[in-house]
């Protein structure tokens, strides 16, 4: 339902632009750029084939057996989780050279896109037109919580309802899910985030970013129809390629005066708070050795998110950018029927403004013991009403992959609990001021150290057997607990509950309902001819391998193990441009001509890292793990001349199993001999 | 005399600035920041080292036997002149295994300075302060004829009065002159220049931008005691590194309203002409193989000028340079006696700005043969003269170098002469209109393909013996010549001298006798604790070696020679980043390891070309080939976060000569054994 013809506005894709729905992939401009047009078997077959990792991030089938690869720092997580003193995989790798020797994640869990139904005049047509925006936002949401039990209950399956186009459609997602996911292979942190934070979202890259989990299911490896073949040769310059995964989240659909307000306030703000943490987290490392293993994951993690955000707030600081999204938006406004949802959305997106100091600062769930005390609590609350009535991820539907996590038997460390706790509590005191309800509740006018030192000290929940007895004694339970932190929990349960019942009714009614009417109108205007924001769902973007104009020269499409060893010698190896011991000692075994990462044009965002890259022929090519400085305004718009994905390149595991890690075995299970 | 004391003005040194005259280093400087002290007998032994090379560049003594190393780009215009159609250096390199197998450079000489005096008493003196202007410009330009002129007459040596800070001082500086240099040694263009105009004054780079001439004298090779020693393992990271060279020109002294002239009207003017020169180099090569051949050094050297003087027209563009450099110039103006300097300075640019089309569009010597035809003219004119009055390129001590060029045996091309010369005239028709006096003398309202055909068919100027009879024949000669490009230059020779006087009167005069005045108060304030613009003499800078902080990450002091692979493999060997066949056959045989360009934080400027970079021990550690991006606004100020001077490395001239071309012996005779 192309509706430019009657509008006059066209959507303005740039480039080799779109996270498309797999319902709805771009043929028509497939065949017109690439003269490619995909079989509904090569859609179906690489939908099957693409992992959702719950922790966030991509993967793919890559064997019948199981083997899901995906990035070392989609790993890394588990890979902390795993590690202990003695035994460090973060540092030194994992490397199982048969079944026995993998070991199970401690609470990973995957989805496989099994089914995809649109339910958009269902979940629609529950909203009473007569009633307020609050009423229809609730509306809204127990329709979706039907629906998502109705089908849990028939098939078993996981099932989500997915908004898209800010509500101009809703589909019943359904996932096979697994749970035993077991890790077979990791390379050593340095080889795999080689250059470390500076490096990181830059261009050109030398980065064995990839890891391999199986998936298993009654103790034995998954047979899996739909695996991804693998490319003899990989990439080569200029072939039109295919990513699938799934893209975190994007704000291209949002209104201008929202973009402003994340510029002006958001961003800066994010930003400030971000810095603290990090410094935490480094504080806690600088303690020792075994402090620093076990930050590991933390510190990657926020410098990841601040790099990406700094990108993405310098690109909001192009005055072209906003200037052309507002005339994209004045051009809409003109066509739209309702004229004052954009003003409604800033007036709200304003007051979300007000209080965003303090949804940045209370520390609900600052350390892991802190957010596992308030899920408890809430758990047995909200399970106790009836399932539409519930906020959303204590819905049945959900409890099955929530139990998972909240007993993860996955390590915890009362020192860095009781560390990080009072950094945040300190924060909280130090930003919101002694008068703040959170502020009040949680630390009761004692310092921010005492009631670290006192919750950590007391609290049983580091013990699973602990939080599985809560859970299963219920309100009762956790109401008669004398343990402090369920204590400390019970008593921010109501800041917590007045918060988020301010930011759903005022904010979130507000926004949803005039972005229902203002998604009405762009789907007037342009249909489907477009694709709807991120929403960590499936997602298919196609693009070519490609370098691009930098500083007036070329940065080229394809490095390889020659540039890696240059660019350690060239900074004396010094860190974080060092080798791993394996990756030095295997320089003249290596065919050093092979290619280790490559670029793409493909449009992508966090979520999507550890996407496979598929040729034409649905081959394996490579392997997505970041994105260039010049993506990262890809939050808010696509930049086509220098945006660029970018990958491992296929050939590049493949030498790197057989030569640096002596994993032949694994890599004729994946690429043959 | 540092009076800063007095005015409390100080000179903004940033980072590791400065282009020293040797009379003159930094050496408090150099021992507060590297406890360094160099001895006289180091620093006489590198000036004794450094050769001069007219053509425009800079070089070395690295052997007793008069061994000289420069670039391969400093060295292309003498390339070029040896290249036949049949026997290509600039294509193929070249390489002499004996001294037999070494060839004369058509046209080629190099100076080495010898001694140093100042004089600026005696030509200060010889201006009498009660003249206009103009009378005490010529005052200075006679006073300084007969200061060389004695020298040369006593010394033999070449003999030249150079202007530092603005005619704050005035010093002879005598040179041994050397004619008779031969090629001993060149890698091939694609390697010497890798990567191409993309890459020039990027970095990281890949160039084997060397060549090797022997100076003879009496037809053999010369002794030579001052030359330098080759460092075992050339620069390492964070070494203290000198560069001795000669730059040829920067700006850094000039005031405000002249930099603002050339950001407004200078260089916008200069890049329009300069892609206009470009594209009739482009079309004649594009006439066939042959003719790409001919023009292959003027395509670089435009591209050359096109891509630095883009880089210097940016950094001008900042507005921060601008405010800073006019924050110095006020304080500087206030404790400044004369006020009104600058004023009439402002003045003066402005009305020469007002003829600028015209003398950039005016082609006087718009091809070798017209060139040649005008300095003939003019020659026979000026040397009837007394040696005082003449221009000053014609007086007795420039006339042996003059002839040196005037009757070199290096090729024309008719062909070439003719297309280049139409596309000449043609532009100077376009820009300057019919009505312009040069216009009207140079086409007489003919055509200027016309025009430029009868030009070249008839002129006899191709020929060495021709232009010496005519030089020989003095006036009467000229006049009476019936050739016609002889006849043509005789036509320009009025407008060309109004031209000039126009100038020398009323601009070179103001500029010259107000900046002596500003320079007057420079030295009151500064005394000589800063340096003087560049004049393309010998100047040593001072730095080390280091990377630098861009785009989030950091840029290596180093690349090797796996960097080249790499960057080559990367791109599908697709040019400019293609391998030269002796380059690619040796990839198996090198060690790879070995650096093949480095970084430093000297400041340098086009001029230093085939400068020597020397370590503490005075010995050979790299060869200055170029500057980064973020140097060329170093004609203005240096930029000390990210300034680099860029160069090849020691070990990796060494290693190519020994692996990629065989020359071990010439190596050896380097580097020792």
């Amino acid at each position: 339902m192309s509706a430019s013809r009657k509008s006059g506005i066209t959507p303005r894709l740039r480039g080799d632009e779109g996270m498309w729905t797999f319902d709805n992939l771009p043929v028509k401009l497939l065949k017109d750029r690439y003269g490619f047009t995909p079989k509904q078997a090569w859609i179906d077959h690489l939908r099957l084939a693409s992992v959702r990792f719950n922790d966030g991030g991509s993967g793919a089938f890559v064997s019948k057996n199981g083997l899901v690869l995906t990035n070392h720092h989609v790993a890394l997580g588990q890979l902390q989780k795993m590690s202990t003193p003695r035994k460090d995989v973060v540092k030194a790798g994992f490397f199982a050279k048969t079944l026995k020797d993998e070991i199970a994640c401690p609470d990973l869990e995957v989805n496989i896109l099994v089914s995809m139904e649109n339910v958009t005049r269902r979940v629609l047509g529950a909203v009473d037109l007569k009633s307020t925006d609050k009423e229809r936002n609730a509306q809204r949401k127990s329709e979706i919580s039907r629906i998502t039990k109705e089908s849990s209950d028939k098939t078993g399956l996981r099932s989500d309802v997915v908004e898209l186009y800010q509500g101009g459609e809703y589909w019943l997602y359904r996932y096979k899910k697994y749970t035993d996911m077991r890790l077979v292979m990791a390379p050593e942190l340095q080889a795999a985030f080689y250059g470390g934070d500076p490096d990181n979202f830059t261009y050109p890259r030398f980065a064995l970013d990839f890891a391999f989990f199986r998936v298993y299911e009654g103790g034995k490896p998954v047979r899996i129809k739909n695996f991804l073949k693998w490319s003899k040769d990989g990439a080569a310059d200029g072939e039109l390629v295919f990513v699938t995964g799934h893209p975190g989240h994007t704000d291209r659909l949002n209104t201008v005066a929202q973009l402003e307000y994340s510029r002006d306030i958001g961003l800066p703000l994010y930003l400030k708070f971000a810095a603290k943490k990090r410094a935490d987290f480094l504080a806690y490392a600088a303690l020792g050795v075994e402090q620093e293993r076990r930050a590991k994951d933390r510190i990657f993690g926020v410098e990841n998110a601040i790099k990406a955000v700094t990108g993405e707030y310098e690109g909001l600081l192009e005055p072209e950018l906003i200037a052309s999204l507002k005339e994209a938006e004045d051009s809409l406004r003109a066509a739209a029927a309702s004229k004052d949802a954009w003003g409604k959305i800033a007036a709200a997106t304003k007051k979300a403004g007000e209080r965003r100091l303090q949804t940045t600062y209370r520390a609900y769930a600052a350390t892991k013991a802190a957010g596992l005390a308030g899920t408890i609590v809430r758990f047995v609350a909200e399970t106790a009403k009836p399932n539409d009535k519930r906020y959303e991820e204590f819905r049945d539907t959900n409890l099955e992959s929530l139990k998972f996590r909240l007993f993860s038997p996955a390590p915890m460390y009362p020192d860095m609990e009781e560390f990080l706790l009072a950094r945040a509590l300190e924060d909280a005191l130090q930003e919101l001021g002694s008068g703040d309800a959170f502020v009040r509740a949680a630390l009761g006018g004692r310092s921010p150290a005492k009631v670290a030192r006192e919750l950590i000290a007391g609290t049983k929940l580091f013990d699973v057997a602990a939080r599985k007895r809560l859970i299963e004694g219920g309100e009762k339970a956790v109401a008669e607990s004398k343990d402090p932190l369920i204590a400390w929990a019970r008593r921010l349960d109501p800041v917590y509950r007045a918060q988020r019942k301010w930011y759903e009714d005022e904010i979130e009614s507000v926004t949803v309902a005039e972005g229902n009417r203002i998604a009405k109108a762009r789907f007037a205007a342009y249909g489907k001819s477009t694709y709807p924001d991120a929403t960590f769902t499936l997602r298919m973007s196609y693009g070519k391998v490609s370098g691009y104009e930098l500083g007036t020269t070329f940065v080229a499409p394809f490095t390889t193990f020659h540039g890696l060893y240059d660019r350690a010698i060239g900074h004396s190896e010094k860190p974080p441009f060092d080798l791993a011991p394996r990756v030095k000692a295997a320089k003249d075994k290596l065919r050093l001509e092979t290619k280790v990462n490559f670029v793409t044009t493909n449009d992508i965002i966090g979520g999507n890292s550890g996407s496979p890259i598929v040729n034409a022929k649905g081959e394996y090519v490579g392997l997505v793990f970041d994105g260039n400085i010049q993506s990262l305004v890809g939050r808010y718009a696509y930049e086509d001349a220098r945006n660029r994905t970018v990958a491992v390149h296929s050939s590049g595991i493949i030498e790197a199993m057989r030569v640096i890690y002596g994993m032949g075995k694994l890599a004729d299970e994946v690429a043959g001999r």
